[in-house]
This record gives structure tokens, C-alpha cells and sequence, in this order.
């Protein structure tokens, strides 16, 4: 076990503060971030949390994206909630947009927050749980970077393309999920090149187009969608949807002409939220379906591992990589 | 090869016209599904066309389904468009509902179409085609019967769950896809166990939720999701929005008490569309996508194979096995 530095919500949420405060990103920035950050390294999700956070700082050290960020909201129709993210990353902008969208969905029964020229570098179920926490079904996708190949195509052409959807339950927390398009995270394929371990086919192609289940060469060449055709055909719809419906860009043009691996043009997200209210909901017929899976011995509900993390770690602190701690503290000194 | 009998479209929609005339369906209920069942035969869908003819004569003599359906519309909430099905299938409600909903996107910039108690026995991509024919982006959603296991689980839980997409594009056809979220077509299914050989892993498992290749096996125990977990994530979606979300019922729910084979009690769909013009949209970018997907050797856009299918069936007629033919024709006795 790599050695790992026993930390609290509360000294969480503060390194990741400090870190910003030193960085260049003002108060309103700051908060936001280090709420959906800390929310992600607090609920088990660390590839979401502080291990983002060099990122961030970079990203805006390049100018590729701004610390103080003031979005504009606009309502170009009754079912439309339109955010300007003002180059920054992406939870300044839902603390713009979710409330109006969340008030415009329960107006007009289903709503769209269209959020443009934003850096989505998070977990996406934060606001999809947001809004079901408010007793909204919600959907979002985002894109970008393209580092995955149209299934039987050689060329990269998608980003891992997340979807994210959010049902609220009674009396339970909202029942959440978030998955890339892509079959495996690049983070985990680049942890088996550094073991030395192959990964499961369909994982990727070579920079020849070949199938291999060598990470290195797939890291050279593209990602593949999971689930083979049918999942190339989400990674399509997101790609579709978080970009050119909502006048942003395709993964494809927003990773053209990308100077930092890993960080694109700004571009944009789109978060659809329904009233079941308004739309006549059963809420017992899901709560059924719910009760038929997790009653299986092997099957869970999503969102129960996430649950169960919080609770963890509320109770006894999270446990992060030493290595991570002194990189992240060095770029606060002295605080 | 097995025999075939020759027809040309018109042909393909007179005999559909006539089997249901002789089997009490009324003329709006005829001319509704005959558009659809026979665009979907001469789209070389032919798992969707003359195919379920009989299905569809089976489900009203058991009283499961009315041929005389006249679904009513309303509009509880400015972005909702519902319909009751009136127990008919869903071709008459969408001649219903599908223009109330594409003037409701284009008003709210978003709208959903509700459709309750109908029975979705046919592809999901004609309304979505309809809707991007007409300048709007859509998907659309239907569940049940439930075939479909929990990935890890053991029983049968989710139906096949399509979900499609439709993309309007300017000069072209819309971009169209339409996929079942379980991973293997369950006629696919009973065509490998009839012709005696096995279905891939990840297909389905046994009756005590072993995984297994065996066809026969999988018929009496579950299908799997596509993909894996991440397809079950997709599945429960799609029983969520298309059931309990504009309140009906899971394809749990539907398929309790199926008193015949493949055919469920009525229940929901959701249609979803969004104007593009109202959320600025950039056809360009979505353009330079598909230029790059077509543009590799051995990638293709969805849909691609339907268009083509649509020529050369115009032009040269459809080949539909005799069998299928002699058992449609029985159908419509002195027709």
C-alpha cells in the first residue's frame, strides 16, 4: 500500500481552498469548486477530487480557463435556462443555472439548462443529484476531450462523453448515476500501463486502428466506446447534445488545437430536468423496481456504493495519497 | 435460402390494410399502423414490418389491445404534451401527439410527449425521424416486456428498453438511431436456438443466473443489458422515464400477469424534443463530426444502412419469406 495521509471532510474542503485562494480564483470560484471537489473526495469519488485539483490550477495558469469566472444567465425561451460560463470551470455555472432551471422545469413541466464556454473537469452527478435531491428527474452530458474512436473507425472523434441521470425517491436520497461512454476510465488505463497489465478487449485501438489490449498503445491510439456499436451511438448523442444543440463545440473541434493533455477549448454541458409532478408520476412503481433489483443477491441499486462512502468518511475521514497531499500542498505555500 | 414472395411497397401496405380491416381494426387505427409497420418493412426493418402483423391481429382478439383506439390529447403543463393511448397501439397516438409536441419545442424551446396506456409493438425510429424531419432533435423511450436481468442479478426485471435519437440535418436525411438496451434481439436469440448454435458471452444467463451461450438457456432464464453494467444503468433509465415517470407502469409492472407471450399489459412511452433553433445550435459542428466519422474506412453513420435499404427497396421491391407471407394472408381470408 502507497503510504496516505488521513484527512477530515472540514481539512479537505480547506487545503482546497487554500490552494485555490493561492491560485488565482476568487471567493465565489473558490466556493464552488471546493463544495463539488470536496463533495467528490468525500463521497468516495477521489478520482474526482483533490486528485483534480493540480489541474484546475494549471488550466487556468495557462489561460486556458478563468479562477474568477462571473456567468450570465439568460432565458431565450420559457424551457430554457442558457449560462455564458465565463471561461470557468463548471460549478459556478450550475450555481447560476440550477435553480432557474429547476424553477423553469417546474413551470413549464421539463426545462434544459444549456451551459456554454465552460471547463467541465468533475464528476457529473453532482447536479443531476442537486436537482433530484429537489425532487426533479434530471439528465446531463458533457464531452470532450476526444480520445475515442468511432467503433470500427481508426480515428479518435468522441471524448469519454459522460452521462448522468437523477431520480428522486421518498424518503431515500435521490437514486444517481454517471458513467463515461467510454468503456474504461483513461486513468485506470494509464494505472495498467504504469503496472505493467493488459486490459479487457474492446478497451481501445492501436494508432493503426488494430484492437489491442496493450494500454500504452491504446493511449497512443483511441478509446473505444463500452458495449461495442450501441455505445459508440451514445458517445454520438452526448457528443451531439452538449455540443453543436446548444451552439458549442464537438469534442472533436474543442480537443483541435489542445495545448495541456487532458485540457480543451472551453465548451459546453446540457442538463435536462423533468417534473414528475407535472408529468403524473408513480413514484411506487419505481420504488418496486427498486426493491425487485436490490432484493437480488449480486445486484445493487446505483448510487448505494456512493451512499455508504459518505457515511465512511464522514465517520472516520478519507484516506489520500501521501504523494498527492505534498504535490497539492506545495501549491499553497505557507498556507 | 428459404423461399421468398416479391412485393413492392404498395403491395406491402395494402396487405397490412387489409388484414387488420378483416381483424377490427377501424380505418384511423389501419391507415396509422400500416404507415408505420410498412415503412418499417420497406426500410429493410423487417423485424418491425410485416413480422409482427400477426402479433398485432393476436393482442386485440385476446382483448389486450383495441383496433378502435382514439387517444385523446392534452397539455397539463406548457412543456407537456400527454396522450392516452385508449389501449390502441402507438402509431395512433403519435398521428395524435407528435405535432402538438414539435409545436410545444418550438414555443417552450423543449416539450415532452407522454403517451399512457398504448402498446409499443414496433421500432422506436420512426417518431423520431418524423420530428428531426421537421427541424427538431428528439428521443424517445418505450419499456417492457421484461426479459432483461440486472447485471449481477438474477431475475428478469427490465424490458428490452430502446432508446432512439434523432438528429436533423440540413440537405440530408435526419440522423437517426434506434437500440434496444439489452444485448442481444430476443427473435436473435430464438433464431440461434432454432438453427442450433450459441450467442455470445454477455448475452443472457440460465434460469438460476448463470452466465451462459446457450440460446435455449437464456430463453428461459434472462437477457442481459448491452455492455455490461453500464447497460443496465441505461435500461433502468428507460423503465424510469418511459413508466413511472409520466406515471405508468415498469416493465415489471406490465409484464406480472402476461397472459400471452411477448405482449404486456398497456403501459408508457416518452418522446422528448428540443428545438434547435431556440438553443442556437450549430449544425456546422455536428456536420464536421460526421464528416469525420464517415470519412474512415470501416466507420459508418447510423442510419446509413436504412437510406440505402429505402432505395433499393423502392426500386426493386422487398423479398418477405413465403411462410411469413401464407400466415399474414390467412389473416385476410377472400382479401
Amino acid at each position: 500500500m502507497a503510504e496516505t495521509v488521513r484527512m477530515t471532510a472540514e481539512e479537505v474542503h480547506g487545503l482546497i481552498r487554500r490552494v485555490l485562494t493561492a491560485n488565482g480564483f476568487d471567493a465565489a470560484n473558490t466556493e464552488a469548486i471546493a463544495a463539488n471537489m470536496g463533495g467528490a473526495e468525500c463521497s468516495g469519488a477521489a478520482s474526482h477530487g483533490l486528485f483534480r485539483l493540480p489541474g484546475h490550477v494549471r488550466a487556468v495558469a495557462a489561460g486556458k480557463a478563468s479562477g474568477q469566472a462571473r456567468p450570465a444567465v439568460s432565458r431565450p425561451a420559457p424551457g430554457i435556462v442558457r449560462v455564458d460560463g465565463d471561461r470557468g470551470f463548471t460549478p459556478i455555472s450550475h450555481r447560476a443555472g440550477l435553480a432557474p432551471l429547476a424553477e423553469a422545469a417546474r413551470e413549464q413541466g421539463v426545462a434544459v439548462l444549456a451551459i456554454a464556454r465552460t471547463l467541465h473537469f468533475a464528476a457529473l452527478w453532482p447536479e443531476v443529484e442537486t436537482l433530484a435531491a429537489g425532487g426533479l428527474c434530471a439528465i446531463a452530458m458533457t464531452s470532450s476531450p476526444p480520445y475515442v474512436a468511432q467503433p470500427g473507425g481508426t480515428q479518435r472523434v468522441f471524448g469519454t462523453n459522460p452521462l448522468a441521470f437523477g431520480w428522486p425517491r421518498q424518503g431515500h436520497p435521490p437514486m444517481v448515476w454517471d458513467m463515461a461512454t467510454a468503456a474504461m476510465a483513461r486513468g485506470e488505463i494509464s494505472l495498467a500501463k504504469r503496472d505493467g497489465h493488459g486490459v479487457p478487449e474492446g478497451t481501445g485501438i492501436d494508432a493503426d486502428g488494430r484492437p489491442t489490449t496493450d494500454p500504452a498503445a491504446i493511449l497512443e491510439g483511441a478509446q473505444l466506446p463500452f458495449g461495442g456499436v450501441k455505445g459508440g451511438l451514445l458517445a454520438l448523442m452526448v457528443d451531439l447534445m452538449a455540443g453543436p444543440l446548444i451552439g458549442e463545440l464537438t469534442s472533436l473541434e474543442a480537443g483541435a488545437e489542445d495545448p495541456l493533455p487532458g485540457l480543451t477549448e472551453v465548451s459546453g454541458e446540457i442538463v435536462v430536468a423533468f417534473d414528475p409532478a407535472r408529468l403524473g408520476a408513480r413514484f411506487d412503481g419505481a420504488e418496486a423496481l427498486f426493491a425487485a433489483i436490490a432484493g437480488q443477491e449480486g445486484a445493487r441499486l446505483p448510487g448505494d456504493r456512493r451512499t455508504a462512502a459518505r457515511a465512511r468518511i464522514a465517520a472516520e475521514g478519507v484516506a489520500v495519497p501521501a504523494a498527492l497531499h505534498a504535490e497539492i500542498s506545495a501549491l499553497a505555500p505557507g498556507g
